[in-house]
This record gives C-alpha cells, structure tokens and sequence, in this order.
C-alpha cells in the first residue's frame, strides 16, 4: 500500500513533465525511473529506510533542459533526451567527486534559512502548477486540433467548471482525512486506512465520479491524463538513448556540465535531507547513517537513468520519514503485544517483580536484535519504576502495575529497520507501469487538486511560514500568538527585527521565484541557494544581534520551547491512558509527528498529555531545553 | 446593518416562496411582511428586543396552501390569496383565543424533546431546500419556453455547474466567516464586521463574482432571482386582495380552519421560544417578558397581512437572540468607557477605596436606569472586592487593581433595552423593497448556499444532533467524548438508553419529515407535533426510569454539567485578561453565545476561562449545579 503513497505523487509529476515538454517525457517514464532507482537503492543503499522518487527539483531543470534543447537548432527536441543524457552524466561524476571528497562540510554552511526558503519555494511552485493547471482546463492545449467538438467554447468552459470542482474537491477530502485517526467515528482500522492512505483514495474517488457525468457530455470532458501506453513505440523509444549520446554535438556535450552542477546541487541537498528526515534521533535506528555511500548510489542510479533517457529520482520528502513511521508502528505492535504477555504470564505465576521485569528486559533485548542489558536498561528505567517501585524487587508485582497501560507509555520508540518493504514497493511502482490504461482514466484536474494538497499540506512546521502569517497580525493580538503554542524566539527577539528578518527573506523568496520564470537563465536559480552561505554568513550578521541570529536561525532540533501557559502538570495522566488499544501507537506517533512524517518539537498538547508514553521524547525535551549552541543545520550529516 | 442580518434570510424564503407558488408571492411579499410587521411590533409589541420575519414555517404552510388551492376548481391559483387571506384570519382569531386563555399552560408541556425535534426538522428542511434548489439549476424550470438558448443542454449544465460553485462557495465562505471574531488577523472592527454581518457580505462577493464570467456565456446563464418588482401590476395586484375575500365560496372559508389550527400551533410555538431565546435571564433583562400580550400583536399582524395578500411574519430565532447580544455588547462598550473613566479620576485624585467604588456604583445605577443601591451592590460584589479587599476602604485603592481589567472582568450583562433599534431595521427592511433591481441580481445558487449555511449554522448546541452523532462513534472511542465538554447524561444514562431514546426521536423525525412530503395532507404535520405531549406524558415514561428521562429531556438550562478532565483551576486567569480592548468586550460575550445568539450552557473553555470575567454566568453555573427538577421546557413563560 505504502507504494500509493509514492506512486501518486510520481504520476503527478509525471503529468506535469509530459506537460512541460510537449510528451516527450511522460507518466511512464517518471514511474520507471522511481522503480528502477528504489529497486536499486532498497538492495545496495546504505540507508534502506530512505524512500527514492521523481520529484519536483528534477521536473524543474528537465523542463528547462527541454525548453533549452529545443530551442538550439543543433539539438531540438530529437536530441533532447540524449542530452539530457550527458546532463545525467555530468551529474553523476559531480555527486561521485562530492561523495569523495565529503562535500557535507559544506552543506552544513546551510542554515535553517535556507532550507525553509527551498522548502516555501517547493511549496509555491506546487500551488503555481495547481492554478496554471486548472487554468488550463479553460482553453485547448497547445498542438491540438482547434477544431474539434470539445474545444468549442461551452465545452472548454464545461471542462473548465469540472476542473474547478474536481480540483476543489480533491484538496478539501484529501486535507480532511488527514485528521482521520483522530476522528471520533469509525473503528481504528477505518481511521488508520484514511489517514495513511486517504489521499490516494480521494484521487479514486474522485476519478470514478467523473465517470457519473451524464452521456450527453462530449468524450474527452472532462480531460484526462495523456500518457503513451509503456509498450507503444513512443514510450520505447527513449530506451535506446544511450546509441544517441555522441550524436550530440561536442559543445553541447560540454555545456550539459552548467545544468549538470545545478541538478548535483539540488539532488544533493534533497537527497541528503530526505535521509535526514528518515533517521531522525527519535527514531532511535540501531543502523548507522550513511550520507557518503548513499550519494554515491545515487551517483550510480543517475547515470543508469541517464542513459535510458528517463528522469532520474532521489530522495523524497514527505515519504521518507513516513515510511520510516510506519516501521516504527509496526515494531511497536509487535513489540508491545509480547512484552504485554510476558508481563502478564509472570503476573499469574505469581513471580517477583524483579523476575517479571528481567523477562520483560530479555524479550526487549531479544527483538531488538543488538542492544545489551545496561542500555536496555537505561532505555527501560521508567518501565523497571513502574513495576519495582522501591526495594530491591522481592515482592510482587504492585497492583497499580496494569501491563497493557504502562507498556504502552514507557516503551521506547524502535523500527522495524529491514531493505525488504523498500524493495516491495519499489516492485509495486514498477507494477504500476503495467496499470497505465488505469492511469489514463484520471481527470488531469484530479491531479490539479493534488498539486494544490502538496503545497497546502508541505507549510506546517515550516517557521518561515509561521512568521509570514506573523507579519499579518496586528500587534494587539500579539498575545494570542504567546498563549498557543510557539517558538522562543517569540520572546525573545524584538517584533521589529523578527518582521525585518521575514521581509529579507520574502524578498529572497520572490528573487527565486522570480528567475525560476526567466526562460533559459532561470536554470541558474539553484546559485542563489548557495550564494545564501555567503549571505548568512557575511551580510546578514552585519544586521542582526548574534543572539537574535540564533534564535531565528536556529535548527530545529535546537529550537527552545516558548512558555505556554497551559498547566500540564496537573492534569490527570490517567485520563488519557485509559484507551490503550493497539492502533493506539500509532495515534501516539501521529501526535508527535506533522503530516509529512517529520517530529514535532514544538507541540504543547504532545508535551503535556503524551510525554510519559514514550521515554525518547521525554530525552528530546530534556536536551531541547539545553542552552542552545551555534545554529548547525544537518549537524548530523558529519559521521 | 442588522437589517441585512434580517433581509437576507427574508430574500432567500421569498425565492423558496416564489418557486413554490408560481411566483404568486415573492421576495417583495416576504419584505412588505417582515417591514409591516417589524414596525408595528417594534412600535406596540411587549417586547421589542424581538424580531419578526417571514421564516420557514409561513413558507412549508403557504406552499400547502397554494397546492391545495390550485387543485380545487373553485379556488385555483386566482383565489389563492383571498384564500389564504381567510387562513390568516381564521389563525388571527385563534391566536386571540390562546392569548385571552394561557394556552401557555399547554405549551409547558413541550419538553426539550419536542424544541429539538422541531428545531432539527427545520435543519432537513433547510438542506432539502438547498440540494433541490442546487439540482434544479441543471434543468429548466417549469413554466418556461424550453426552446431557449440558455435551456439547451449544454447552457443548462454550465448553469448547474456554475451553481455547484457559486453553492458551495457561499457555504464555505459563511461558514469560515463565523469565526473571523477569534482570528488572529485583521484590527478589532474588521474582525467584529466580518464575523457580524459576513453573511450578507458573502452573498454581495458571490454575486459579484457572478457577473465576472466571459461574456461568450448567453444571458441568464447563471440564473438569477426572479422577483417583480413592487411597482409593477403583478405585485400591486395583492394589495386588494381583502375586496376578494367573499367571493372565496362558503365551504371554503370554513375549511380554512383546518389550516389556520395549523399556523397558529406552529406560530404561537416559534414566537414564544423566539421571545424567550430574545430574554434569557443571562441577558439581565430591566424590563419584564410579555408573552401573552405579545401572542396578541401576532394575531393583529398576521390579520392585517391576511388582509394584504402578503405572508404573515412571526418571530425569529437566530436574529431575536442576536439583536439582544449586539445590545449587550453596545451597552456593555457604553458602561465601561464610563466606568474605568471614574476609578481612573478617582485613583489620580488618590480618593480612598471607598469612595473610588461608590463613584462606580453611582455610574452603574444612573446608566442602569432603575436600578437601587442594594441590588447594584449585589452585582458589583466582586468588582467591590477588587477594589476593597478588606477593611472598611478608608485607604487607597490596592495597586493589582486596574480598572481596565478589573471592570472588563467583573462588569455584569446589561442590554440596550430600547424600541428604535428593531424600528429602525423594520424601516431598512422596508428600503430593501425599494432596491429590488438590486436583488434581481443575485444568481439563485448564491441562495442554495445561503440554505446550506442555514441548516449547518442550526445544528450546534442542539442535544439531540450530540445524540445522532453519538450514535455512530464506537465504543472504544467514548472515552474521547468525556474527555471533552459533555452533558451529564453522558456518565448518568446507560449507553443503550441513550441509544434508544435517540432512536426514537431520529424515527419520530423521518416520520414528520415523511409527512411533510405528502401531497395535501402534509399539512397537518403540525399535528404530529402536539402528538407528542401525549407521547412523552404516557407512553416514553414506561420505557425509561424517569431519573434517566429527567438528563436526556432536561430543559437546557437544568442540564448538568458533565466532568471535565481540564485542569481549570491551576489555569493562569491574568494571561487571558491581558488584552483589554473595548472589541474585547463582543469576543467574551461570543465565547458563550452560540452562532445563533443563544447562550451555551456547558462549553468547558468557557467555564474555565471567562468565568470570572461575567458574574451573571457564575451564578447561571451555580443554578445548573443545583440538583435539577422536572422537565420544564419553557418553565419562563409562565408569568
């Protein structure tokens, strides 16, 4: 299932390419690419849990690839692919060279500003495609026979008013099943499926009333995805691109190094923390990192996908910490259920708390594969209070010990870390190349919706979002800000330098965005992302206290927990405990995490009603509220 | 500007009216009758916090009035109105009656089970109204020259299409409005302006939006309100609808009775829970109720617009409430300014604590218009105590007083209570007759929305719709509902008392609603209604222990407050008193009215935060803790 959650995102960007340049690239193409390179990655990768893709960043330079080679009357859109090839090529020995020589160094220049204006410039691209799109429905596309019956005006309008509601409706379903788990109704199964999986069904849904129109309708409103069949002779075509490579001439073979540096430097980035993101240390992962070797792979999967003329992929965001979310679920599970019975079989036996607690100990230590008793015990300590309160656990188990209760609270978070759910859904991508004719059958206005959804969905968390809306609110409101939840930084550092700091970086925001619009130059945007090192590091501090800096600019991970004056202290843990039903972890882990899979840091509720459940966060509160050090972002990409 | 709170709904029954009788009567009817009834109440009426309009029970009761008319060779559409006419004379003389007999005796035997059945009834009604409107935009309507442009298949698909849209943007727009008064954007007067008058707002956006579709699309396409206007002969006709009234065939004027039983049941109940809803004892109200004398005002009303060949109004429930909030509010604004004015020269003149309180009470008692010293007293206790801690207040005033805060928080409810406010909208009502050519141009699907946002906007406070709810969450997640605000009957009733009893009352609504859907006889639906005294007297009793019947049926006001896990009492009270503006003063008082203006009983945020800010809440707290007696619905109105 986890492979919908991938595959959607891959047809849409699949849609948006074969858009963007006229059908050369398509749907197949981006979902081969997924397949072929998560095939990879999932049995040679260093870091299995790390989920692959076709993503925004490589529709972006292919579509300026594209728009760049058809324009030169030496290329044009025959050559295209074999210079996207060389691009692939250039790509791959520059990601090799900075795999070897640890370039991490410096990525780790990039503060937080810079990743959330990458982030925010994803998510404004997105909504651009989403309006663009349903834009589109309104008038014929380019290259079609003006003439024909649906693209009279009232059925281009028809069409258009369908694409409306289409669109609106899948953003709407699609942002209201996010909230399905904590939802009063259904059982938690029910809950469960729609709201890991809801989005993929809503683009179902959706699809199949579009089958409800009344016949009268023209075929072909409302319009649907045009993708070539994966074995008509468009699609197998570009399989041969490698015989094309030195048909390109020499110059342009050389040129293809300017979009080569840009690509190597998103992919890199992205990649890299797309990784971050999957290995969390809240996750607890027993295997270690490893940046290097992954770009190294990732070097390797470009140029396979290079030279069979498809887009390359790499490391994608919302689905990595998702899949590695849904692991950790699954362990938990397991993990719960036979701690459980072990301390419920030696309850009945009438054992020793110390003896229950060992057996407990001895199934932690067994199912998670490595660790030893004295980390194991630090791990379990709260759970080892619970049952041997005080002495040196003669007794019997205390009665206030309810095993299905405080299993569940002070069990440590801990993955599943395995390659082979990876290579099945890379496996069920690949199949989905053989479900083309199902694709085809989707309103491209569905898809619309779903650009809308991603951008929509990718702001929360996102500070410098959180400050944009700060700009909005008049300073007499101010207080409702402090009384919610929110970062320290809102104390601390004075409203003016706040709002001067969020101008500076709309502004920059705007200068991206802006020249992703130049046609061909606009493939340079990337050099304004690494131009940022310099700007943070030399230009800003000029304006800015260090201290504010600081707090601004702080990774996340450090960022300091503002006071919120709701008293948590008081409240009846009990309360909350008193449902411990197995999907129950999983609302748990949706209580610390944003949709996108990434941990929360800064949610009170979480804090106050959750804390106890899982001992790891109760670490990652503990060291959150440690002054906090010079920004670092991606600190942990230093191995 | 209240009047658009009271024209739209009035607009959008016109419509509903209109497509129901033909165009017999229209929105200009629906206005003339809100506006002549409006001023003559406003001028006469007991109490003129009250407001009167045409609302949904005039409109389902004149639609069967017109249907049966039709049908009836000796009536047909001609003699509907003079028909009609003796409906309302018949309803006149039977509201005398039960005005001149204490028919509120009977009433009092509605329990809470009836309001909500009633009031969810109207809900159905309400969502029906708006998806056969929305529906009924994708076919031409009836009556009309089928050959046209605009009803060929594809205009009339853009038309419902467009409809879906603009429908479900009204809906959605409303809907969000509600909320603007707590957002965190925007100064304090566009908060408060968006939040009050959103409504109209939405319906103006919408409309205008509407005339911003390509001109390529054919006149009439969206469709708009078809209203005549008052001027021309098709509405001058009415007026001399009373010279006809003899020429209705005998038999007839006697069986207009049987309709006019109806009306009147249905009036005298709408106008005395309206009244009611408009005098809570929340508000403080100076001046006493007048049912009966009110009950009066309504039959002379409803004859004069017998007389007139207009629909007759009655009162109102969303706006009554409403006006009376927005008076609190004003009077509120008025005592505060004057208030913290005097503790403000009392404090710079280093008057003794004593003396500063005594200005304070004087300023109450002379704005508060007929209060004494010793009730004023009574309610400024705690302000008395801020300002005299202890002693006998020969020293300064303590510094933790601020009269900002301390007066903002302790100041009791008191309303505007006045008769030019209801006049002066009945007036603005009767202007919007005048702009008809204006209303003309609101697409129709603007007010399928406007229905939509009705029927959802009703739901909230309303127990039974709890109930419904209740029914479908599972058993696991019960513990979901006690944790956040709840009736007592929650933890008191078993759940499968609670299941039947919700069961019965959602069966005994498909049933009415059933009813309403029969041709002629639907009429008497009303019937079914004064079925349930006898229903709920003696046959539910021998189903439920009457303790449990006593918490499910309770009168809202005796329902107990369920327990609440939040921590109220550690809570930080200054936090929220910090901000202190005059808007400050509408935002308390909506955190414990409903959208509707009718005051939540048991909303847990509210209890814990705001308590202390309205002393005439604390005391309503107490009341609702006391043990609770007999179901009494209505118990105020008897005089």
């Amino acid at each position: 299932m986890d492979s919908a959650l991938v595959s959607v995102p891959v047809i849409a960007f699949g849609e948006q390419l074969s858009k963007d340049t006229d059908g050369a690239l398509t749907t197949v193409e981006t979902l081969a690419s997924t397949a072929i390179c998560g095939i990879i990655h999932s049995i040679i990768g260093g870091q299995p849990l790390l989920i692959v893709g076709v993503a925004e960043p490589t529709i972006i330079m292919y579509t300026y690839i594209y728009n760049f080679a058809k324009n030169q009357p030496n290329l044009g859109e025959k050559m295209f692919l074999p210079w996207a090839g060389w691009v692939c090529i250039w790509t791959a020995v520059l990601l090799f060279l900075m795999a070897m020589f640890n370039a991490a160094v410096i990525l780790n220049r990039f503060t937080r500003f810079a990743g959330e204006l990458f982030g925010m410039l994803i998510t404004v691209l997105f909504m651009q495609e989403a309006i663009k799109g349903m834009l589109g429905e309104f008038s014929a596309p380019e290259g079609e026979d003006q003439s024909q019956l649906i693209f009279q005006f009232q059925w281009l309008y028809v069409n258009g008013l369908l694409g409306i509601i289409f669109s609106m409706g899948v953003l709407y379903t699609s942002l209201a099943s996010r909230d399905a788990r904590s939802s009063l109704y259904g059982t938690g199964w029910q809950r469960s499926l729609i709201a890991d999986y809801g989005v993929p069904m809503m683009v179902i849904l959706w699809t199949t009333l579009s089958y409800a129109l009344p016949s009268k309708i023209p075929s072909g409103v409302p319009r649907r995805l045009f993708t070539p069949l994966p074995w008509e002779p468009k699609s197998l075509q570009h399989w041969t691109v490698a015989n094309d490579l030195f048909s390109v001439p020499p110059a342009y073979i050389f040129l293809a190094i300017v979009p080569a540096v840009m690509v190597a430097g998103l992919y890199f980035f992205d990649h890299s923390v797309a990784s971050q993101m999957a290995q969390q240390k809240e996750f607890n992962l027993k295997n270690p990192s490893a940046y290097h070797y992954d770009i190294l792979i990732l070097s390797l999967t470009t140029l396979i996908c290079g030279l069979l003329g498809i887009p390359p992929s790499n490391g994608v965001l919302p689905q990595s910490p998702m899949h590695t979310r849904s692991l950790a679920i699954l362990k938990r599970q397991l993990l719960r259920k036979k701690m459980v019975q072990t301390a419920k079989d030696g309850m009945m036996n009438n054992a020793t708390s110390s003896e229950v607690y060992g057996k407990m100990q001895e199934v932690f230590i067994n199912m998670d594969s490595g660790g030893d008793s004295v980390s194991a015990n630090k791990e379990l300590k709260e759970l080892k209070d619970a049952i041997i309160p005080e002495g040196d656990g003669a007794g019997t188990v205390p009665e206030v010990f309810d095993p299905e209760k405080h299993v569940d609270a002070y069990l440590p978070v801990r993955v599943n870390e395995q390659r082979i759910s990876n290579l099945l859904q890379s496996l069920l991508v690949a199949g989905c190349i053989g479900v083309t004719p199902l694709i085809q059958r989707i309103p491209t206005s569905v898809l619309w919706g779903y650009f809308a959804y991603m951008s929509i969905d990718s702001v929360p968390g996102n500070q410098f979002w959180e400050r944009i809306q700060l700009l909005f609110i008049t300073p007499q409101r101010r207080y409702k800000v402090l009384e919610g939840a929110h970062a320290s930084f809102m104390e601390t550092v004075p409203f003016d330098k706040i709002y001067t700091f969020t101008l500076f970086q709309l502004f920059y925001l705007m200068l991206v965005f802006g020249m992703t619009w130049i046609p061909v130059a606009g493939i340079l945007f990337p050099l304004l992302f690494f131009f940022l090192v310099v700007i943070r590091q030399y230009f800003i501090p000029k304006f800015f206290d260090p201290r504010h800096l600081r707090e601004l600019d702080a990774a996340e991970y450090e960022e300091l927990e503002g006071f919120t004056p709701v008293p948590s202290e008081c409240e009846d843990e009990s309360v909350h405990s008193r449902e411990a039903q197995p999907e129950y972890a999983s609302e748990i882990l949706e209580e610390f995490t944003t949709h996108r899979g990434e941990l929360k840091r800064r949610n009170s509720s979480f804090r106050s009603n959750s804390l106890h459940k899982l001992n790891s966060v109760k670490m990652a509160r503990e060291f959150s509220r440690a002054p906090s050090q010079a920004p670092r972002f991606m600190e942990a990409l230093e191995e």
